[in-house]
């Protein structure tokens, strides 16, 4: 049942605190510019990823960051602002810093805003890739309320159905409930896998199964990963899911004048562009509804349900949306975040071409 | 590309004219009860489904729902009431009239509140089957608005994933906004295909491709139409249309203390009890992030950068949501409704049943 099923942790050489990756991500931020705070949101915020099993969101992403700021291609020290429209909208400009900061300002906009309206729509423009959707999905939960986070992904490996240019992103959409056991959370980009795991596939030497890429030129199967190239990541649900990926867009990218399309840039070969990334951040307050402990013991109780629920043969358990992210969290702060050697190797360079001190040598 | 190839169209014997659908299904609606003011509303939305192609939510439903409004099991003389709980969110109680009645109350409010909040969210609880997503999604769509439309099913027909019992329904998603040609608009259920479809490809004889069934006791596919209660239709993406559905049953259902789960009855079997069919509905007014009209601009240029894009080999024609929803209200308002023979029949007993004049017998 799991997709992912080549994981980091087959591959972890090692292990890192989480303080650890913390402390690293800070001080490579400060070190290409970043002010302190900033810097050290922007590490709490990809340690977090880490730390709830986003592996292609957290530290991995660091040397792309990296070379994307020193090309010039995001700004170390933005003007965030953030502009109320109306009594439960907000457009925020991101003044083209880190996704990171300017995602966090709409979420905790949107929570101060659905407080007094009891919803509220932020949108972004003008900003860069952010990480995982679950993260600031779930922001608005611990204050009682459902998150909904949705963007227009930083590259395009998908085309519309039926088409075959790259014209449409992964884009990613995360809703968040308060539940008893913590925040259930979905999280997921609208094509059947990621990019990240077609090249996982790739490293492994594994070929694929039928359904994850289709042949540009033939339109039919794609399963050698090493082929990506020539292919198409395919949609959830066929038409749906390039429906989804489509509205998603429009919400994300065209209503807050941020990219969508042929404008959006691949942010993995142009280093020194600005991505006018854009997202959408909305909270919803449960109280508004329901009495939020009435939410939660309704919620709690489907939920216990469904995982009590009668399996098909060969299933182990069911697991539920925010179940990895919890169990991941609580093994991760235990043992570590797994790190493959290659990405340590990678690290390591970045820290001696920054004048950081290397995580080998940071006292654990 | 087109799963749902077994048409309405190709087994289509009669064409029913818009306006006749219209004043026969408000005439069946007052003869079971319901004031004239809602039958005609009922009506105008019924025949809007048949007309935008959702041949599964008009007039093919109305044998059901007298079913069920004469077992006692709707309310026809309902006190929806609003009850507007901040600035810009509100919670309609159906008082288990119409599902029609109900969601459009919703949609109206919500586009009110949205234009002095800049959005709203609008939740429904004690509802009724309320017919296609898209109806809904796009009623903000000519106030210059974005919609968004979610509701729990009417009956399980799902499990979760890995699950082999019937807890989740296909629980739809609508999301419409606004563009030059008329709304774009997606309406989708989280499973591969409705239900519906399945029922059609029995009525064909025809075997079902792998993928929309798992059989319940093996696990394996399910391809044989006619043993579909011995499976499970799939989700879109796997874990992440199981997951989608049960989060839009929390925003659906449980947010507004509506059904969900196993408290969700299924309404082909269960005619005389309350359904409290949970539903949301949000508007977003454009204008409080960009001007509506750079909004349909920008987005007309992307359409048709998707439409002309390269499509891949046997493709003829790339179509975006809402294409075939604008097409087909075309096609039909000017050709009438196609309605095949046994639907027809169906029609003219109700009509002897309840005393109101037979289709065939109304003037064109």
């Amino acid at each position: 049942m799991n997709m992912t099923d080549i994981s980091r942790e087959q591959d972890a050489d090692h292990r890192l605190a989480a303080a650890l990756a913390e402390s690293f991500i800070g001080d490579v931020m400060t070190a290409v510019g970043l002010p302190a705070s900033d810097a050290a949101k922007v590490a709490r915020l990809m340690t977090e990823a880490d730390l709830t099993g986003a592996d292609a969101h957290g530290i991995f992403r660091l040397p792309q960051y990296v070379r994307r700021i020193r090309a010039g291609g995001v700004n170390t020290r933005p003007q965030i602002s953030v502009e109320q429209t109306a009594a439960a909208t907000a457009l925020v400009d991101g003044d083209n810093g880190m996704g990171h900061l300017v995602v966090s300002r709409a979420a905790e906009t949107a929570i101060a805003l659905a407080r007094a309206a009891g919803v509220a729509w932020v949108g972004v423009r003008r900003s860069n890739h952010a990480g995982t959707a679950g993260l600031y999905a779930a922001m608005p939960v611990a204050h009682g309320m459902i998150g909904l986070y949705g963007a227009v992904a930083n590259a395009n490996h998908m085309a519309v159905w039926g088409g075959s240019e790259l014209l449409l992103g992964t884009n990613p959409l995360g809703i968040a409930a308060p539940s008893g056991q913590g925040p259930v959370v979905l999280d997921m980009a609208t094509t059947v896998v990621s990019y990240g795991t077609v090249k996982k596939y790739a490293l492994a030497g594994r070929e694929m199964p039928e359904g994850w890429l289709v042949d540009t030129q033939t339109g039919g199967p794609l399963t050698d990963p090493k082929r990506s190239a020539e292919g198409l990541l395919l949609p959830i649900g066929g038409y749906k899911g390039s429906g989804l990926a489509l509205m998603l867009g429009l919400l994300g990218g065209v209503l807050n004048g941020a990219a969508f399309g042929r404008d959006v840039i691949d942010f993995n070969y142009n280093q020194d562009g600005a991505a006018n990334t854009g997202h959408f951040m909305a909270a919803i307050d449960v109280k508004r509804f329901v009495p939020l402990a009435s939410f939660v013991a309704q919620t709690d109780r489907h939920l216990a349900d469904l995982r009590a629920s009668k399996r098909l043969p060969g299933v182990d358990q069911i697991r539920l949306p925010g179940d990895r992210r919890r169990e991941c969290r609580i093994e991760r702060l235990r043992d570590g975040i797994p790190l493959p050697a290659a990405l340590l190797a990678q690290l390591d360079r970045l820290a001696a071409e920054l004048g950081v001190r290397a995580l080998r040598a940071r006292p654990v």
